[in-house]
């Protein structure tokens, strides 16, 4: 029955990750937040740079880190987003298609640069997200091609694009095309402050549009502050018909059809950067969702690209992730 | 007795190295001598990009990564090359500066952009080169700072300079110099193919001009194809104060005032990346050499820096390398 060639067709924010390591100390003095994403303009972004540590370069984006995972698992896919016309974002394009995956989105003749997100890793592993997003919010809803979604099993976005009004309004176009195409809308909450600040909007699509919802705990009960997790679980049980909820290295809780998946973390030797990891289980689990597997084979599958991703630094896989399927 | 305040001041080419995993097959296809470095031009680089799988971008150049990993050590440093005044000329900047290398020679505002390198790794863990030399060839002979050179202990620079005529007598002038105001003079081989192109002139400055030179094997037998390797040793310890001579997991051989002294490897778990690994042995080597340390203890200490930078991508090192020193 399902005839639709793209496993996934995902639209997200186009950032190249500019990645250091870092002390506590500078997290402090900065004012950030750790773990989360802050949104910061061109200014900070350059003064900012200049206080960081030697860096490297990886694309990133977190829509599009988990389509590289779903290409390296072996998907098909495509990447709605937006680049400008500058090294940068000349990195972004070939880093997707070297991958395979389709990404036809033309990059912007005029705004802002390509966007940066600026990462500091910290000695836990964990990752602190400063990001100029520069120009993905020259994403319109006339770089939504109705023919592509029509053509995709999953439609995927991140809640990351509700902070920009255009991109946002190109994502809802692509919501109301793929409930039209029967293509199913997959979801993910991305960062605690996103939440925060979009709490209204995101329970109305959690009710009248997704179908798969990935958060991880820390998102799930910034939707509910006044809820404890057992009601939270509850509550985005009957929102969604499927619900992912990552828990670090507790592992994951799968909640569908009235049952729930405990799924466990699949242990790493050293974490050394946990950038991504969100994103590489969402690839993994869509894989696993789109390939006919049962939801916890689709969990396991989904932490155990995430034990792979935040091995080595950076949000996007070095290696074919293929062996993991076997696993 | 020595009062001067940087202990090396180095002269290289400012690449940004873009870095992906490769099969065998695509260097066998594209005709690529595994190991070596390559010339490329601009339009070679775009089709070579085209063909490579998702990469990261990290900054590099020989001298430029000695330099890197010598800051890392603790010792004071500077930098003289040159950037185009574009995305990958700031990031070559910052990654140096970051480290508290100092480095003031203006980027180009004409001419090519930034140099790029774009570097396979086979999964033997061997780099494979191939350079779009860039703005690299825009270093003149006034940017050479006589005042700088004069406050440094160590002078080095990298033979890949060589290929290109300006930043060649750029290095020159700093060989006349270093030698005029009392700085040592230090010198890599680079390379097997860039031996063979400039065998005749490297073994003049070799005679006049080096104090200490490092190479690997396989570019000491370049530089004499009529010799066997026990008189290539004698006939380099004839030419320079002091030879270091690295033979990958073989260790290394210095050799000083007529004695020899053997070094051995510093084992690994996993070789990910050689890229690097030179030019860590001499960050390490240089860093014992300007400290006090013994010639032995300068070749382990050049060993244990070049057994970081080979268990991850990219070619300078991740994270404070203060702790081999202790070890």
């Amino acid at each position: 029955m399902n005839e639709k060639p793209y496993h996934v067709v995902a639209i997200g924010n186009a950032i190249v990750d500019v990645l250091a390591f870092a002390d506590d100390t500078l997290i402090v003095a900065e004012a950030m937040k750790k773990g989360t994403m802050c949104l910061i303009d061109e200014a900070r972004a350059e003064a900012l740079y200049a206080k960081m540590g030697p860096s490297i370069e990886v694309s990133g984006g977190s829509a599009a880190n988990t389509l590289a995972g779903l290409a390296l698992l072996g998907a098909k896919t495509a990447f709605i987003g937006k680049v400008y016309k500058d090294e940068l974002g000349k990195i972004f394009r070939h880093d997707l298609t070297a991958l395979g995956v389709d990404f036809s989105t033309p990059s912007a003749e005029q705004g802002k640069a390509t966007a940066r997100c600026l990462i500091l890793v910290t000695p836990d592993g964990q990752r602190t997200m400063n990001t100029f997003i520069g120009a993905c919010n020259e994403l319109y809803e006339a770089d939504i091609d109705e023919s592509l979604i029509a053509k995709a099993r999953i439609l995927y976005g991140e809640g990351y694009m509700w902070d920009q009004e255009c991109a946002k309004a190109a994502l809802k176009k692509a919501f109301r095309i793929a409930k039209k195409q029967g293509t199913k809308i997959a979801f993910t909450l991305s960062d605690v402050f996103c939440v925060e600040r979009s709490r209204a909007e995101f329970l109305t699509i959690l009710r009248e549009d997704i179908d798969i919802l990935f958060c991880n705990e820390a998102e799930a009960r910034a939707l509910f502050p006044d809820k404890d997790f057992p009601a939270i679980l509850d509550a985005l049980e009957d929102m969604c018909d499927i619900v992912a909820v990552t828990m670090s290295e507790r592992g994951s809780m799968i909640l569908a059809g009235g049952k729930r998946f405990p799924v466990a973390a699949v242990p790493v030797k050293e974490v050394v950067d946990t950038t991504g990891a969100g994103d590489l289980y969402a690839a993994g689990f869509l894989y696993g969702f789109t390939h006919g597997l049962l939801l916890p084979e689709c969990g396991r599958l989904g932490s155990a690209c995430a034990a792979d991703v935040i091995t080595h630094l950076g949000a996007r896989a070095q290696k074919s992730l293929k062996r993991l399927i076997a696993a």
